[in-house]
């Protein structure tokens, strides 16, 4: 009875496997402030328990396998926001954005596919692509280039016969990193040359500051047959335990066979797609609010960044994350001492150490990862304690 | 832009390939009675709706990876109705009983390996063997035997070097077969002998008639080590639509390493799993009173059916479903004609073609599914459709 390979490959979680150390210091008394998990406390929309509530049917029955039309109309009405035209036959409804993923790796990649990502990237990417077979192949970035990636000399050459897609998470997480027009187009040419997918994983699309647009791949229709998107709620409605996502295709080959595993797995939850119609329909006035929302967040933890000494970070422009190479020399290590020694006031803090988020072993050991989904004080609590950590723990290192 | 050798074998549902057609009969005027999906009319318990419209979270978040404690906990008090200490740590809240299999397959298969299971079986067993690498390899049971298949010389001689689990659904979809706790020793105990997986899925658990006991595999100690239970609450509680399955097994290992795909995945519906939490507390009368509703369907479509001259179907044990042969040669083009031509009354009736249950080529093609999911009278007329329908569909071909 053994394991297979592909499980016994995957990695746990690098940004929950701190919980249990964070969960002894607070049974010890201790606050801990979580910048560590993208779980926003971003209030969900009062509308999607409402439409729940009002949901009145006898029998919570199945779903059509591609989603419930009362929330595909809901995500077509959304997008006419883009000028994008996506209609029912263009979309799956999925379990998350994480199954949009899943679905995808699965219907692209044979046993050795690469797909290429630039690091450090989300790391459920992994998972995904070790599940279908295929892996990984990094596109390495630096913090003090602000993490940019969209350029040719650096994705061209990590293309080879085994590549079947470039993905793009945008904005960024860990990163923050908004792509321009003129970067999208720059990728979409490369993956025309090489006759590649291009995987748009689009869920922090509206959270993108100081002027940029939110834009989407499928803007691009000069790209649309290599396009596919993947959508969720769970942080642009911040209804992250919702688990509705979306897989967006024009290209009907991907879609006819993707429905194949659409239907092995029967559907997507009754009641949360009910909520996430209402979602869906929300006025674009909602999307400013938690823009401004995070985008004053972004600047409190900006700010107190830049208050350590020796601290490299470019200000992101979009999604909810930061991640910042830190003066220690060991993330890891740094972690364990603020959870299991360091306090200040009864008080500590937790981060997601940047390596797992990388594929090329031994970077991101000076990286974190912060999620700004606090509120403006707790946020500047939190890193104004990474900051005294910092100092606790290079006095105790020097000694 | 090739999609994957995987999801090209991947098969179209065999249930549901035909509803654009019955959609055509419906959208022409007939009434069209479904027997072909399990999806029962038999409401869903209030208890279910209540809770989630009394659960009050300003934020719907992420649950944890293996699943919220209030469910897990409800399904720890559900198992001591069958003697069985089920905790935390030996559960994994999955998207329905599909998830479950899902990462099952993931988590034991490599490229090429086998998975034994009877046929006629649950169509969506191959999705999931293939989007694992492997495959599934059919012991072929007969309608005449009642599709029983606990048989040593049936089954030891399909084991191989390849073989990594024997996979039994019981009480059994498409067949209703329920296995006694004889024959589920002797397929412990041939899974042992050869160091295989037993991967129990027990949806039907509590729909098992005619003074049969609802079982699990969980029950057999001996196994304990080897045994991975499947479990949801779609058929049982009659919420399809509640996505809410379970991942069962004592393996530590097997549970450790599974966990990895759960957190790449990331949790399952918040307000599902609250839902769900109370329909693992619902008293055991409640299964009695479904129990008995289904009895008597069954026994209803049974009595119809012997009145189908050549009809070969033995009384099933359990589930809601009934797999029978036909006096017709061609099932698919049958239904066709159900769908298509024939009217009473205008009324029509479909079923699923059991063709797309079998692995094995050529097998099922005058055979058909039935699932008693629809009232007594309904499901009499039902099966009184199909009688009517093959006295006209036989008249036609001997024209």
């Amino acid at each position: 009875m053994k394991l297979s390979n592909k499980v016994e490959s995957m990695q746990f979680s690098p940004i929950r496997k701190f919980n249990p150390i964070a969960q002894k210091a607070k049974d010890a008394g201790k606050k801990v402030y979580h910048l560590n998990i993208g779980q926003p406390d971003v209030e969900t929309p009062q509308c999607f328990m409402d439409a729940i509530k009002n949901y009145d049917s006898k029998v919570i029955a199945y779903a059509e396998s591609g989603g419930l039309t009362v929330l595909q109309d809901a995500v077509t009405e959304y997008f006419k926001n883009y000028n994008m035209d996506i209609e029912r036959k263009d979309m799956i409804v999925t379990t998350g954005g994480s199954e949009a993923l899943n679905m995808t790796f699965l219907s692209i990649l044979n046993e050795g596919d690469e797909v290429l990502i630039a690091e450090p990237f989300y790391t459920n990417y992994h998972t995904f692509a070790t599940a279908a077979g295929g892996k990984v192949v990094p596109s390495t970035t630096k913090a003090v280039e602000g993490y940019h990636y969209s350029k040719r000399e650096q994705i061209e050459p990590l293309i080879t016969e085994k590549t079947k897609a470039i993905c793009c998470i945008n904005p960024g997480n860990p990163t923050g990193t908004v792509l321009t027009r003129d970067e999208m187009k720059l990728i979409g040419e490369i993956a025309k040359e090489h006759d590649l997918w291009i995987i748009a994983d689009e869920v922090y699309r509206e959270f993108a500051y100081d002027g940029r647009e939110a834009t989407s791949f499928g803007q691009l229709d000069e790209f649309k047959d290599r396009v596919i998107i993947v959508d969720s709620v769970s942080k642009r409605h911040s209804a992250c335990g919702a688990r509705i996502g979306l897989l967006i295709s024009k290209n009907e080959e991907f879609m006819k066979n993707v429905m194949k595993i659409a239907q092995g797995r029967l559907c997507v939850s009754t009641v949360d797609q009910i909520g996430a119609a209402a979602l869906f329909r929300l006025p674009l006035s909602y999307y400013d609010e938690v823009k401004a929302e995070y985008c004053g967040r972004r600047d409190v933890v900006y700010e107190e960044l830049m208050k350590i000494p020796g601290v490299v970070c470019q200000k992101p422009g979009g999604a909810f994350y930061m991640t910042a190479k830190l003066p220690v020399d060991n993330i890891e290590d740094f972690l364990m001492f603020l959870l299991t020694e360091f306090e200040d006031n009864g008080e500590t803090v937790m981060f997601a150490p940047a390596e797992g988020f990388y594929a090329t072993p031994g970077l991101g050991k000076d990286e974190m990862r912060i999620a700004y989904v606090l509120n403006q004080a707790d946020m500047r609590r939190g890193v104004e304690l990474i900051r005294l950590g910092i100092e606790a723990y290079n006095a105790k290192k020097a000694k």
